[in-house]
């Protein structure tokens, strides 16, 4: 992976966690309405279908009760490993019209996954733009924190099913 | 493939080559400059790089000297079978920022090869649109058309290096 650091933003961790359990909180529909999205926050549903062009669709709630989609699909699914997705393009593959995000900017998620001593998990979540303007927007609404809590919680839940 | 015929544009033709030749006219960069526009339009330029968030670039050239870049994205390719990619993600799935295109708007493509009796292909293009104005655009600009006369263009080619 190219990283450019004036486009994309990267968040990374050492979690205690195996590649493998990062990898099923990942792409478990009903694990990820558990951590996807930082308290009190809610996510109330997650539609996940790992081939290429298979959707990836969540359904971010705010404490309010008012209700977000987030629609897009898979690109590279290397299980244990690498998952990465845009919110450009829905299901096979077809343009999006609006953007269906929370976030309301579009951009390609890459969700790296290296195993480290001791049995945890180098995780690098990145987030590409299309521009300069799109990254700071991202980086303005918290995306450091945010995606940083969310990997607490997938941490924290992931060792509790153990 | 799932087509919608709302949003989608569908060439169907019979090509006298095996689906081997289609191919190997489509993913040649050498070769796709002999076929790829409708004469009087040159492409002066082709890369491409078959990995899924590889580069399919073209520079359509027209008659006066004007020059078109195309850029995108590969998304899956199957050697002899399909070809699909994007101008919506610029190379490594990065969103595009300005629709790099000749045809001015966002699609995604696929080109379906199969084997047909006698040694022969039935070739499928399809352009997937966002809406039904970018479906439109692109069939008023002269999809059926134009991407037939390349078909026969390709076909010729192909033929004429047995």
């Amino acid at each position: 992976m190219k990283i450019d650091s004036k486009l994309d933003l990267v968040l990374e961790r050492t979690l205690d966690l195996t590649p493998e359990e990062v990898w099923k909180g990942w792409t478990t529909p009903d694990l990820i309405c558990k951590w996807f999205c930082p308290e009190p926050w809610k996510v109330t549903e997650a539609e996940v279908d790992l081939r290429p062009g298979g959707i990836f669709k969540t359904i971010m709630q705010s404490p309010e009760g008012e209700k977000f989609p987030n629609a897009g699909c898979f690109l590279e699914t290397v299980p244990n490993k690498k998952l990465t997705w845009t919110d450009c393009l829905l299901p096979d593959f077809r343009p999006v019209a609006s953007i269906e995000s929370g976030a309301g900017l579009h951009f390609t998620a890459t969700i790296l996954m290296e195993p480290a001593a001791g049995g945890k998990t180098k995780y690098t979540a990145i987030a590409m733009h299309r521009d300069e303007t799109d990254r700071k927007k991202h980086e303005e609404m918290g995306f450091h924190q945010g995606w940083g809590i969310c990997a607490d919680q997938l941490e924290k839940l992931m060792k509790s099913l153990r």
